[in-house]
């Protein structure tokens, strides 16, 4: 329950829907500055104050949190009825200074910019011993749950292991037992030898859709190299690769599907794991071009139309375009 | 995987929406019966055809199934990929043959016989030694999944247990071994001891918000009595309770928040499973009015911006006074 970000109950009318903030009210745009609670971390020209313009980065505390790193500290329990606070931090990550550049159109060193920023915050966090888990997400369009319309990420650090994250880390401890090997480096291998869900590679990641794809078009980024946690990314030899993987995943997605709304996160370790577990880190990008409905809802079950042979062969169709004549591609997009 | 459904990967683009099916058009509608596969069930005048004018409820099989009941019967297996046909049957249930009533707004009677065509359905499909599950849903509006406009209730009989449906089997099963009681029916005391969540009741069912509601207005409609299966419906004690309990809340969903889209679904025991294992079938009822985003599809967790204590008052008041002015409430609603 997020009582900070609290509305009447009868604001839920249809009638009563915010609107997204125009431009000129953008509490993230360059010189309203002062509508966010004070900078974590930015990126700025040099000489130029915090909070101020100059920034091609911004990273602020979300005003409206879910989570907070000062809580009551209170537990109450009445019957079988528990309840406790939410401990954690909520940041915004401000992706560019221009409202109107979606992230899937940026330049490849303005996305290894936002990689940075992922990076710097999580490592941040990681030395909170009070908190368990970092989760960086994107949400692209108002369908897709951005409240705002200047692109941004967020960050969620909380202070448990969310059950989703608990799941892959447990099947991917059996597999480890059974196997003695990362579930995950295996699931590489065996995609990279059947293909044809592979959509890129490079030198560090494999873009591909998983073989059971909850949704059409849902793709993961991995990294080759085993690495449970985020906070562990070379920043001399994967940050850029993954910076490449992310532009031209979301541009061909952007491209080919005219624009779709989508969520992608990032599914790290644990906080302060090693890198050897039996974990590895990776990004899944969810287009929403389906509505989870009753039948989802009830059963905890995907249906998926497109199969995700096809949804690769789509992607990796485009990506190839990109790739081979880059200049053509940017003009036509 | 449902091919059955498929369309090409580029007909996603975000232009290439389908129109909803306009009146003239509707197969729901009385006179376009050979616009469906052949009824398998109708409530109709006496005298009348199948597949004919004069029914007031209809069931047909889904014309776009993702389960069929005659797979191919084979299973695949390439490396650790595994694959076989989804075994089921879809079924429509068509609320009435009236295109522009929603539910919500229907008849006490008629929503009875809603009510006694899903326990029809449920009971024929327990049948089946094939089948493992039966989930009966109903989607409301297009934001929450309805693809047709004339009211509907969907049938899904599978061959497999649910994952969301098997938690709640695991939790009843835990509790039950350490307390010796069945954790619904414990609920429905603690709620009712509580108060505040409760919405409504009658003589044999509990409407009330769930202690850790997932959304703003997630309402529960449980039977008093233990019962695991929801084909052990009482139908001369029960069904007029179930029917009133649903008319009222959705009547007050639909008053309250100026018809919101939302979904329900019934959660009920296995197939063939005797009423007194540790389950208790019930009702969750989730309106729309949040976008599930990239904190809840990357983490499992869902933040609630409305407490369920207020939710609950909301939706009891509005109830309260249809109870007592049933005809003004009717008149102005």
């Amino acid at each position: 329950m997020a009582t900070e970000r609290a509305r009447r109950p009868d604001s839920f009318t249809q009638a009563a829907k915010e609107n997204v903030a125009a431009r000129d009210v953008c509490p993230f745009c360059p010189g309203h500055e002062s509508m966010t609670p004070p900078e974590v971390l930015a990126y700025r020209a040099p000489g130029t104050a915090p909070n101020s313009e100059g920034w091609w980065i911004r990273v602020v505390p979300n005003l409206y949190a879910a989570f907070r790193l000062e809580p009551d500290g209170q537990e109450h329990r009445e019957d079988r009825f528990w309840q406790r606070d939410a401990l954690g931090a909520c940041e915004v990550l401000i992706s560019s200074p221009d409202h109107r550049a979606p992230t899937p159109l940026l330049p490849r060193l303005q996305v290894e910019e936002i990689v940075q920023s992922y990076v710097d915050r999580y490592r941040h966090h990681n030395e909170n011993p009070a908190l368990e888990h970092v989760l960086i997400l994107y949400n692209h369009g108002r369908p897709a749950g951005a409240s705002l319309e200047h692109p941004h990420s967020q960050l969620y650090a909380i202070g448990l292991e969310p059950p989703s994250v608990l799941e892959e880390l447990e099947g991917a401890r059996r597999f480890g037992q059974s196997n003695h090997e990362c579930v995950f480096c295996r699931t590489l291998e065996d995609e990279r030898r059947a293909g044809a869900r592979v959509v890129y590679e490079n030198e560090a990641f494999v873009v591909f859709a998983p073989y059971a794809a909850r949704t059409p078009f849902e793709t993961w980024i991995m990294p080759r190299r085993h690495t449970a946690s985020f906070g562990d990314l070379d920043l001399k030899r994967e940050k850029p690769a993954f910076a490449e993987a992310i532009q031209l995943t979301l541009k061909a997605v952007y491209d080919g599907l005219n624009d779709p709304p989508f969520n992608y996160f990032i599914h790290s370790a644990p906080l302060r794991t090693s890198a050897a577990q039996p974990y590895h880190w990776h990004l899944e990008l969810i287009p929403k071009l389906s509505t989870a409905a009753g039948f989802e809802l009830g059963t905890g079950m995907w249906i998926n139309v497109v199969k995700p042979e096809d949804s690769a062969a789509f992607l990796r169709e485009r990506i190839n375009q990109a790739v081979a004549q880059p200049v053509q591609s940017e003009a036509s997009g």
